[in-house]
C-alpha cells in the first residue's frame, strides 16, 4: 500500500463513522496533508450535516493550518452542486489547494465527473481511482440505490451445515453461535433496514434491534400480506415500535402507530421488485433480508440481492426447512450461482461471503 | 518448530509416500542423524515390505555411516514382537543407536508400550510425544481401526450453499468445480474403500476411480440391499470389477467377479455397524462415504462417522435433495454437533472439515 492509498484508508476510516447516521448521503471521508504532515480530517456525520471535506478544512483552519498547496483525500469526488451545503469544489478552490485525491467518481449519473471537471479546471491537480474497489465496496449502498433506485439488499442467513434454518415446526432457536449473533447485530447497525416474512414474525417473535452491538436500530419492514400477525408480537408493543413497517396487499392500517406499505401481490406473493422501489422512495437505501424460507427463496426467484452473508454452525439438523426450499429449478445448470468474495470464522461458525454478480 | 520437531516433519512426509500401500498397517517414517547429519531415511513402503526402521538403518550402513550413538527419529513407536519382520526394537539396540525420538506409542492396546520398555530397559534414551497431534491424525486410520476394530470413516459431501446433493431427479452433475473434484479423487486414493448407497450407484452410474490424482483405486463397497442394481453399471463392467463389492441382505450372488458382503437388515436398512465390522476383518481401515443422502443420513443417525469433508459449491440449488435428509430430530437440542477443524478453499468452492469429538 503506497503513500496515496494509506491515505484513503484513512478517509474510509473515518466515513465509518457515519454508519447508520448519514443514509441515504453516502459515507465520506476526508484528509488534508500539507508537507507530509496531517493538517485536518473530518468525515460526514448525519444526514444533512457538512459534508466531510467542509468538516477537515474547518479542523485546518481552526488550528491555524494553511491550505494553500495542500493536498486534499476523499473517498468520493467533491460535490458541485448546491444541495443541503454549499459545493465542495468551490471551496476546495477558494482555499487554494493544490492537489485532490479521489477515490472513485459520484455514481450519481447526474453530477459524475462534474466536481472533477471544476477542480481542473481551476487549475487543482486530480488524481482518482485511488483504492477504487475498496471505495466502490464501501459506499455500495449508496451506488446501488442512486444508480438503480432500489436499495442494495443482503440475504443473511444462519444455517446448519446442511442448509437448515429451522426445524419442521419452525424452531431456530439457536443454530449459530454467540459470536455470530454479533456480527448480526453489528450488521443491523449499519443497514437502513431489515425484512423478515411472516412466518418468523410469528415464529420468532424478534425484536431485530441492535443489542449485541453497538448502534442504532434500523427499520424493520415484515412482510404480512393478509394482515394475520398477532398484534401481540414485539414489533408492536416494544418501544421501537415507530420503527416498524408492515408490508401488505391489504388497505386496512389495524394497528395504531405501526406503519403500513401497501404493495400489490402476483401469485399470492408480495410484488419484490415494488416494495423495493417503495423503500428507495421513503429513503432506504439498503435491507438486510434476515429470513424465512419463503423470503429468501423469492429474492432468489426475482434475482433482487446483491449479495449473501452466509452463517454456518458447525451443526447438522437434517430434515428441517431449508434456506431456499421454494426456489425451485430443473436442471442443475439453472442453479443461481454467486461470487465467493470471503470466509471467515466466528468460533465454530463459518461466515461465507457471497456476491451476486 | 524445534529440531526435534522438524525430524519428526520429516518422518511424516517419508511416511506419507506409503498411503494407500501399507494399509492395514501404520504410516510409518524413519529419520536417523549421526553428528547434527541426517544418515538414513526410510519408511514402510507397502504391507509385508520392511519397517521404516529397518529401510532407514540399511540405508546408512549401505552408505558407510556408523550408527554407534545416532539419533533415530520414527513417528511410532518402534515394534517389539516378531511380525512379518523381526522387532524394530532389538534392531535398534543390536545397532548401538543412542537415542529414540518418538511420534506416538503403538495405539495396539496389546503392545502398546512394550517397544519403548525394552529400549529403556537396554540403555536407549527415549523421547516421546514428538508432534503427538499431528502424529495422531496422520495415522487416525491405523489408530481408529485397530482400538476400535471398525475402519476410520468419513463423509466425503459435495453440496451446494444451502445444503442440496442433487435436484429431486437426482441429476447432480456438477456441484462442485475441478478442483475440488481433483481434491476428491485424491481422497479416494488415500482410502482403503469408497462406499455410497442404490441411488447414487444408479443415477450417477459412477467409476469410483481415482483418474483426476495419483493413486492406486479403492475398493468400491456400494449398499444395495436386494439387489435391485442393473448388471450395467459401470462397476459391475469396468476394468477394475474386482474391486466391486455389493452389500446385500440377500444371499443371491448374481454377478460372476463381483464380491458379496451378506449383512443382514434392520427396518428396512443394511446394518451399518455390522457392515464396518466386517470391512475391518477383510482389512479395511478407512472408508470414504460418497453419498446419497439416504446413506449420509444413516451413518449421521447411527454416529459411525469420525470426520466429515463438506465442499460447498458457490450455487443455490433451493428445493433439492438436501444431504441429510433422512436424518430427524424433534427439537434443536438434539442436531448433531460437529467440530469445526480447518477452512479451505478451492476455486470458488469452500472446503469445510469438521471432526465428529
Amino acid at each position: 500500500m503506497d503513500e496515496h492509498e494509506l491515505m484513503m484508508k484513512k478517509c474510509l476510516n473515518l466515513a465509518s463513522r457515519g454508519q447508520g447516521k448519514v443514509s441515504p448521503n453516502p459515507l465520506v471521508g476526508c484528509v488534508i496533508i500539507n508537507e507530509s504532515k496531517i493538517i485536518g480530517k473530518g468525515y460526514h456525520k448525519y444526514f444533512g450535516g457538512h459534508h466531510a471535506e467542509v468538516n477537515a478544512i474547518n479542523i485546518a483552519k481552526k488550528n491555524g493550518f494553511r491550505l494553500k498547496n495542500a493536498s486534499l483525500y476523499v473517498n468520493l469526488e467533491p460535490c458541485s452542486h448546491f444541495g443541503k451545503t454549499p459545493p465542495c469544489a468551490d471551496l476546495i478552490i477558494k482555499e487554494g489547494i493544490k492537489k485532490v485525491f479521489i477515490g472513485i467518481p459520484d455514481p450519481n449519473p447526474l453530477v459524475s465527473g462534474i466536481g472533477i471537471r471544476k477542480l481542473k479546471k481551476a487549475g487543482v491537480e486530480v488524481v482518482t481511482d485511488i483504492l477504487k474497489g475498496d471505495c466502490l465496496h464501501f459506499n455500495r449502498f449508496f451506488i446501488k440505490s442512486i444508480t438503480k433506485h432500489i436499495p442494495y439488499v443482503t440475504l443473511k442467513v444462519a444455517q446448519s451445515i446442511d442448509g437448515m434454518i429451522a426445524l419442521n415446526d419452525f424452531s431456530s432457536k439457536w443454530i449459530t453461535g454467540n459470536k455470530s449473533r454479533e456480527l448480526a447485530h453489528q450488521l443491523r447497525a449499519s443497514y437502513d433496514a431489515v425484512l423478515i416474512g411472516k412466518n418468523t414474525a410469528e415464529f420468532d417473535n424478534p425484536s431485530l434491534t441492535v443489542r449485541s452491538a453497538v448502534g442504532r436500530n434500523p427499520k424493520r419492514i415484515v412482510i404480512d400480506r393478509d394482515l394475520s400477525l398477532s398484534s401481540d408480537l414485539k414489533i408492536f408493543k416494544d418501544s421501537c415500535k415507530s420503527l416498524t413497517y408492515i408490508v401488505t396487499s391489504s388497505s386496512a392500517r389495524p394497528i395504531k402507530g405501526i406503519n403500513y406499505i401497501k404493495i400489490p401481490s402476483r401469485n399470492g406473493k408480495i410484488q419484490l421488485r415494488q416494495l423495493l422501489k417503495a423503500l428507495y422512495s421513503s429513503g432506504i437505501n439498503s435491507v438486510l433480508v434476515e429470513g424465512g424460507a419463503c423470503v429468501f427463496s423469492s429474492f432468489v426467484d426475482d434475482n433482487l440481492f446483491d449479495d449473501a452473508i452466509v452463517m454456518v454452525s458447525p451443526k447438522i439438523i437434517g430434515n428441517g426447512i431449508s434456506v431456499f426450499r421454494d426456489f425451485k429449478i430443473h436442471s442443475l445448470s439453472k442453479a443461481k450461482k454467486l461470487n465467493l468474495i470471503n470466509i471467515s470464522r466466528k468460533d465454530d461458525d463459518v461466515i461465507l461471503y457471497y456476491k451476486n454478480n
